[in-house]
């Protein structure tokens, strides 16, 4: 093959390690499953405008993979540049997350609902899908809050970066 | 309700502002239906690692979501840092991205495959699910190949980033 870069057959290891070239967003989802639940994400991603709908995916032999199975509702928070610590104590297993780094209070819905993140939405579980090792999940979106300050957190080469004090250039992008 | 954000029914502007707030790498998809069709995606992200597995979502009224509804194969592609003038090529309408800032080449499976890229992956439809106003695909992965060097073009809020010049801290996460 005739590439300018070496390529190789796909395996896990081959796609962990494109996919740690890949910059993304991180999220908190949570859901109740008797107790909270939640998890660490960055595979949030908006699937449609109209209607507004996201997708994620949750690891199947998680807490919150078991409780994705049946959820109807979560809510999908997503972390300031501030928040690493939240998203580290998300990221491993454990009940002992809700007494982390954060602050939550039961909101809307009766889910868990995380203090001081730069944008929250409410969604509603509209298929499911398992795809190898991995639950995806596609939600409706029904409610959104958005803070007015404050920039992403952003997971990246197995760190987290604060991209609002990178350089930025103006983009055609909608 | 008690949030100490407000909040707000959805709707399409509504999902906009949250994921405006969102950070996400960027990614030209590439696949051939007759000539070459490309689009810039931010929802790309990894679903299962065994078997390796992506999602991406493409406007189904655009030329490459009339591609995906039938396409069997495509080329990923992550930018790197200094390929927003490649992005904002493909962000738009029209074939004449293929002349435009990039080189290009027939690559593997007969796929356009961009130049100079931070890593790329040959796909293969798995499944497709109309969702809104767009499809999303999800996709295994065949083939990987990554750059050593360089960082990862970054969308914000509107504009491109560049993390690698921003602050960062170790993370716990995978």
């Amino acid at each position: 093959m005739s590439s300018p870069l070496a390529a190789e057959a796909a395996h896990p290891e081959g796609l962990r390690a494109v996919m740690r070239r890949h910059a993304a967003g991180v999220a908190v989802i949570t859901t109740r499953d008797g107790g909270p639940v939640g998890f660490c994400a960055t595979s949030l991603a908006s699937v449609s405008l109209e209607p507004p709908t996201v997708s994620f995916g949750v690891a199947l032999g998680s807490t919150s993979g078991r409780a994705w199975r049946g959820a109807a509702h979560g809510i999908v928070h997503l972390l300031r540049s501030d928040q690493a610590a939240v998203a580290s104590a998300f990221a491993v297993s454990g009940p002992e997350k809700f007494a982390g780094p954060v602050g939550w209070r039961w909101g809307p819905g009766g889910l868990p609902l995380l203090d001081g993140v730069l944008a929250w939405m409410l969604v509603s579980t509209r298929t499911r899908l398992v795809v190898g090792d991995h639950l995806l999940v596609v939600a409706d979106v029904r409610e959104t809050a958005v803070e007015p300050g404050g920039g992403p957190l952003v997971h990246h080469d197995g760190r987290f970066l604060t991209p609002d004090q990178g350089s930025t250039r103006p983009a055609r992008m909608a």
